[in-house]
């Protein structure tokens, strides 16, 4: 999945270039690519799909010429990661009925890529041979409340040495006192958004939860053999979805949900917090995204993302994030999430489209 | 003279293109040109000289287009104002050994164009028939740490009706205590920086304070009457000129230095606090420098530069220098004159010119 524009990570993440597109850990290679790299470890190339919108398909293209054409499906517009899977859940039924699918985000940090792999192929075989949905769930290391938390059933179920539990509760971003509270419990996971299934399993459990919008995709799959029609009607059809998130409509609701538990060492980079909790810092707290070239003096705990050949001189100042992208300067304090959609709202309304 | 580097405005101002070339104030004007402008109502266009350093005759010809060749003449590099000063008034000579001097700052701020004009029409009158050096001294309206201090004689001389005093002392940028007690006194001024007297004046005082200097640029203009020949010997011998100020090498010695009370309204724009202070602000104390585009919440009293097209948002920061200029970007507590130099010669140690 590639399709979102990352406001919360504006004005690093544009709509024009979102953050998916960016070589945010200056590694060389961009959250897509690496993505893509990391799944290559485990799907063959001919069957790893990318889900973005239609505004992107050039740079997907570009950044991955591996794929053939037939392998990007396009969403007209954004509805949410509920619509999206189950597109991409029908188009797979139609190349493999058998199909077991792993859903990968586009924006995360695996530091341990080999026990990632792991996980994932277990994940595989476990629903396999079962008509349950999997999410993946990271031990909490903090009471981070950036994160949804998944309450798991003290029952454990061992499946070739990966660990499964059924699932009790979804929590969306909890306040800092339940996510301790979730923490301490020892009952509680990240959601991590990784989603294991077999391809009918999910087609099912979607037609009952979301008839509606089931129905009409398997009508235009049914219809429609010819590809590109498909896709023109497909594409006919998605303004109509509702705008929905997978956990919400479905995970949350669902009864044959299990958490697998991830220990690859994981992170959401979604938001400034996130980066900077994940990012190296100096020995001041300063974490210098994508590499940026910047002389610090008496500054702690700022987050400087600079274009590249960009010199930041940054002198007594503490817990800033200041991104300097495109044509937009951001100085503002840390961990005001919220804000970051304002900011952006507040320059659409001034300026027009000019700096979204 | 425009052949500052302004160092104690970097990252704004820099070496291949310094803040006199820079539309500072926003206005369709750089403050080179705003200069111009101000003294060709003074004196005619063919008796306007620029003097400046080598590498910026190009910028000078592109904003200036109304200047001939002849009426820039070129430092090859920086030695300070007084032999600047000392090789336009040979020059000056040269052309008309009868002529009054006005001796231009490109870096300064003038509010009442109509009041500057008369005052240095009467200081131009004032040295016709008298052999002094004269200074435009500014009426402090605060405790200015940042200017020069000129200390008047009680004793007011009335030239067609401006105001003339003979100088007691020159004193160099003050501490706030005393600056204090010099503004309470009523005795002192700034110092402009604006000069004014008749050729020969100056030259025979120069002869006698820095007579190696004179003495030398005397024969290279008594010797090579040809001018190119004679610009190439001047450049020869610039190099072993002492780099020093006008105001340390000769006004601070000379006996005969009248001080002329200018009240047209002036700044310096040389350091970014001369900047914060000079420039318009909006209800929360924050000046946007060349008009930038800034969305400010919940801060106060900041100086913000921004390339032309872009948008800084700033949230939560107060007392903060926000300047965003080329391949740099400098973040720091406005009122640290000093530390502008320690950046900019810390950026050149770890990466070379490249963000001079």
């Amino acid at each position: 999945m590639a399709g979102g524009i990352g406001s919360r990570l504006w004005p690093l993440s544009r709509k024009v270039y979102p953050k998916q597109f960016h070589d945010l850990l200056g590694c060389g290679r961009t959250l897509l690519q690496q993505t893509f790299d990391r799944y290559s470890r485990i799907v063959p190339l001919k069957n790893i799909i990318v889900s973005t919108n239609s505004d992107y398909s050039a740079l997907v293209k570009e950044q991955l010429p591996q794929l053939s054409s037939d392998q990007i499906l396009h969403e007209p517009t954004y509805r949410g990661t509920a619509p999206s899977i189950a597109y991409v859940a029908c188009h797979i039924r139609q190349l493999n009925p058998q199909a077991n699918i792993v859903v990968a985000q586009a924006d995360q940090l695996i530091l341990d890529e080999n026990m990632f792999v792991e996980t994932v192929n277990h994940g595989l075989d476990f629903v396999a041979t079962r008509s349950n949905l999997v999410v993946v769930g990271i031990k909490p290391t903090c009471p981070e409340t950036r994160y949804g938390y998944i309450q798991a059933e003290a029952v454990e179920e061992d499946v070739d040495n990966g660990t499964f539990y059924k699932v009790r509760t979804f929590t969306e971003k909890p306040a800092y006192e339940f996510a301790k509270v979730f923490m301490e419990s020892g009952e509680f996971y990240w959601n991590s958004g990784i989603y294991i299934w077999n391809v009918q399993t999910i087609i099912d459990t979607m037609t009952e939860l979301l008839p509606d919008m089931m129905g009409e995709l398997e009508r235009v799959f049914r219809e429609y053999p010819n590809r590109d029609e498909r896709r023109r009607r497909v594409y006919d059809a998605y303004t109509s979805f509702p705008n929905v998130s997978m956990d919400y409509a479905v995970m949350e609701r669902a009864d044959n949900v299990y958490l697998q538990i991830g220990k690859f060492g994981w992170a959401d980079l979604g938001t400034w917090d996130s980066l900077y909790s994940t990012f190296p810092k100096d020995s001041n707290g300063n974490a210098l995204v994508k590499k940026s070239r910047t002389i610090t003096y008496n500054s702690r705990d700022n987050v400087v993302v600079l274009p590249k050949d960009k010199l930041a001189i940054i002198q007594d100042v503490d817990d800033l994030l200041i991104a300097d992208v495109g044509n937009v300067l951001l100085v503002c304090k840390k961990g005001r999430e919220g804000d970051i959609r304002k900011f952006l709202n507040d320059a659409r309304m001034k300026y027009g489209d000019e700096f979204v």
